[in-house]
C-alpha cells in the first residue's frame, strides 16, 4: 500500500508498505483523510528519536474489519495512545499516561499516513451523522483542546488570554467558544489574528498581570515567560506547548505569586465531535496535498496540511 | 528602643531606635519573642534592596495600645502583609498579594526584631489561653504551610512526598501530621530526618514517579527537578521554595505528563493557631540570643534561633 514511512532518521513515501494485519482486540481502518501535526515535523527533527513507522496520528477512516460488527463500514475517528490496561495509570484513570502506551505515528505503533492502519478498537468514535470528514478530521487537536476544560473550571477565573495565533491557539478558542466562554487572543501576526476574530476578542498588546487564567499556546519555549507576566497574582497558566529542550525561568515568581501552572495534552473526543457536529466549533478547510508530496504538505504554511487516501 | 536594623545594605543592633508611633488603625506591640526565619537571612544577601528599617516578622507580643481596646493586654501573633483594602486583589479576596502592600521587616514597614513594633489591628490574632509564647512563634511559618491546604484538596492524591529536611519541610509535615494525612518526608541527613520520624515516614531514597503529590520545600532550586521526577503522571508539585535567580527546567515534560505545579505562600493563622494549641502540630523550643548578637543568630544552623526583648 501507498504511505509515508520514517525510517527513524528521515521520511520517506513508499508504495511498497504491508497491509497491516490487525491484532485480536483491533480494527482495520481504511484512511480517507489524515492531517498534519505540528509533532510530525517534530519528529523529522528527532523528537522521537526511537520510532521507526508510518508517520501520522489525525485521520479520518472507514473500518473494514473489525471484532465490533456494528462498526464495520462506519466513517470513525480514533484516539492516539493504546494502553495497557493494567499498569498504575491504567488502573486509575489515566490511560493516555499508560506506562506501555503505543501512540499512532509516534511509539511503537504505526501511524494514519497510509491507505490502511490497525487500530485498537476501543479507542474508535464513530463520526456522527452529517459531520463531514474535512470538519471530522479536526477532532484530535479540538479534543486535546477540550482537556483544558477537564482541568480546570474557568467559571470564576475571567479574564481568560490564549496566548498564540497559530493552530494550537485556534483550537483552544474553539473550545473555549463552542462552550460560549469569552477569551481574547493575544497574537503576534494581525494576519493570523483576523482568522481567530469571529470567535474571540483579539489583541497584539500584552498587558501585563491582567488574565486570571493564560493558555499558554504558543509552541514556543518563551511563551511560558510570557504567560508569567500576563497572568494575575493566584491565576492559573495552562501549559499547551510542546518542544524539545530546557527553558530557564523564574520559578521564584511562581511560589511567591502564587501562581498555578497546568500541564496539558491529549483530551476527549466527545465534546469534541460534539461541537464539530454542532457546528460550535469551525476550522478552515485542510490543505490537500498527495502522499507522495509529502514534504511539500510538511513545509506548508497555511493553516493545515492534509492528505487523501483513496 | 533596642532593635535590628537593616540600612539597605547591612544589619546593624542600634539602642537608638525611636519607638514607632501608630498609625490610625494600627496597634503598638510589645515584643516578647521574636523568631529568624531564611527570608531575614535573604535580606543580607540582598534579597530585598529597597529595603530599609527594622527586620524581622515571625513575633510573639502584648497589644500596648490598639484602636480595639479589647486587645489592650492580650498576647498576640500577626500576619505580615498590610495590604491596601483597594487594588483588584483586595477586591477579589487575594489581600496577601495586595498591589500595594506593605510587608513586616521586609517592604515599607519596620518588622518585629525590636522592643516596639507597630502593625495594622486587623492582621493581629490573640493567643489562645495556655498556648506559651515559645509554641506560638511558630505560627506565622506554620501558616505558610497550612497555604497548601487551601490550595489543593489531597484526599484523593496519597502517596504524599515532602521532599527536604530544614524548616521549612517541618512546617510542612507538622501541617499535614495535625489534619491527620500520612507523609513521606524525602531528606539527605539522616541526622535532619530523625526530627521527622515521630510524625512521617522518612526516607533517603528517591523513588521515580512514586508520588500523586509533591511538596517541594527543599529551599534549593535543584528541589523541582527533583520533583518532577518524583511525581506521577498527572500529578501535583506544590512549590514552597523561593530563591534569588532564575532554574532552568525540561518544561515540556510538564505539558506531556500534565503535571500541576502550584507556587504556595503566605497562609491562613486561624489552623495553624488551633493546631498549635491543641498540640497537634509540635516545634523544638527556640535556640535564644541576645539582639545584640544577632549574627551569631543569623548564622545558627540548628532548627531555630530567636530574640527575646524585654
Amino acid at each position: 500500500m501507498k504511505g509515508i514511512y520514517f525510517d527513524g532518521k528521515e521520511a520517506a513515501y513508499r508504495e511498497d508498505l504491508p497491509v497491516p494485519v490487525p491484532g485480536p482486540q483491533e480494527s482495520l481502518v481504511r484512511i480517507r483523510l489524515a492531517a498534519v501535526c505540528n509533532t510530525d515535523k517534530e519528529i523529522l527533527k528527532g523528537y522521537r528519536p526511537d520510532f521507526q513507522g508510518v508517520m501520522g496520528h489525525e485521520f479520518v477512516g472507514v473500518v473494514e474489519t473489525s471484532p465490533e460488527p456494528s462498526l464495520v463500514g462506519k466513517t470513525v475517528v480514533g484516539e492516539l495512545n493504546a494502553a495497557c490496561g493494567r499498569c498504575i495509570y491504567c488502573r486509575t484513570g489515566r490511560p493516555t499516561h499508560c506506562r506501555d502506551r503505543r501512540v499512532l505515528g509516534m511509539h511503537q505503533k504505526d501511524g494514519c499516513f497510509a491507505e490502511y492502519m490497525t487500530i485498537q478498537t476501543s479507542l474508535l468514535h464513530p463520526v456522527p451523522e452529517g459531520l463531514a470528514p474535512e470538519k471530522a478530521v479536526y477532532t484530535e487537536p479540538l479534543a486535546a483542546a477540550f482537556e483544558i476544560m477537564t482541568q480546570v473550571s474557568f467559571e470564576d477565573r475571567e479574564p481568560i488570554a490564549v496566548l498564540g495565533d497559530g493552530r494550537l491557539a485556534y483550537c483552544v478558542v474553539q473550545a473555549f467558544a463552542s462552550k460560549g466562554q469569552q477569551v481574547t487572543v493575544l497574537g503576534k501576526h494581525p494576519e493570523k489574528l483576523e482568522l481567530f476574530a469571529p470567535y474571540a476578542q483579539v489583541s497584539l498588546e500584552r498587558e501585563k498581570e491582567a488574565y486570571e487564567a493564560v493558555i499558554e499556546a504558543t509552541g514556543s519555549p518563551e511563551g511560558i515567560r510570557q504567560a508569567l507576566s500576563l497572568v494575575r497574582k493566584k491565576g492559573i497558566i495552562v501549559l499547551k506547548s510542546t518542544f524539545a529542550g530546557e527553558v530557564s525561568l523564574p520559578l521564584s515568581e511562581v511560589a511567591v505569586n502564587e501562581i498555578t501552572i497546568v500541564g496539558s495534552r491529549c483530551g476527549p473526543f466527545v465534546p469534541a465531535l460534539e461541537a464539530l457536529s454542532s457546528g460550535k466549533a469551525v476550522f478552515p478547510p485542510l490543505t490537500l496535498f498527495s502522499p507522495a508530496d509529502f514534504k511539500a504538505a510538511f513545509a506548508y504554511r497555511g493553516f493545515k496540511a492534509g492528505f487523501e487516501f483513496g
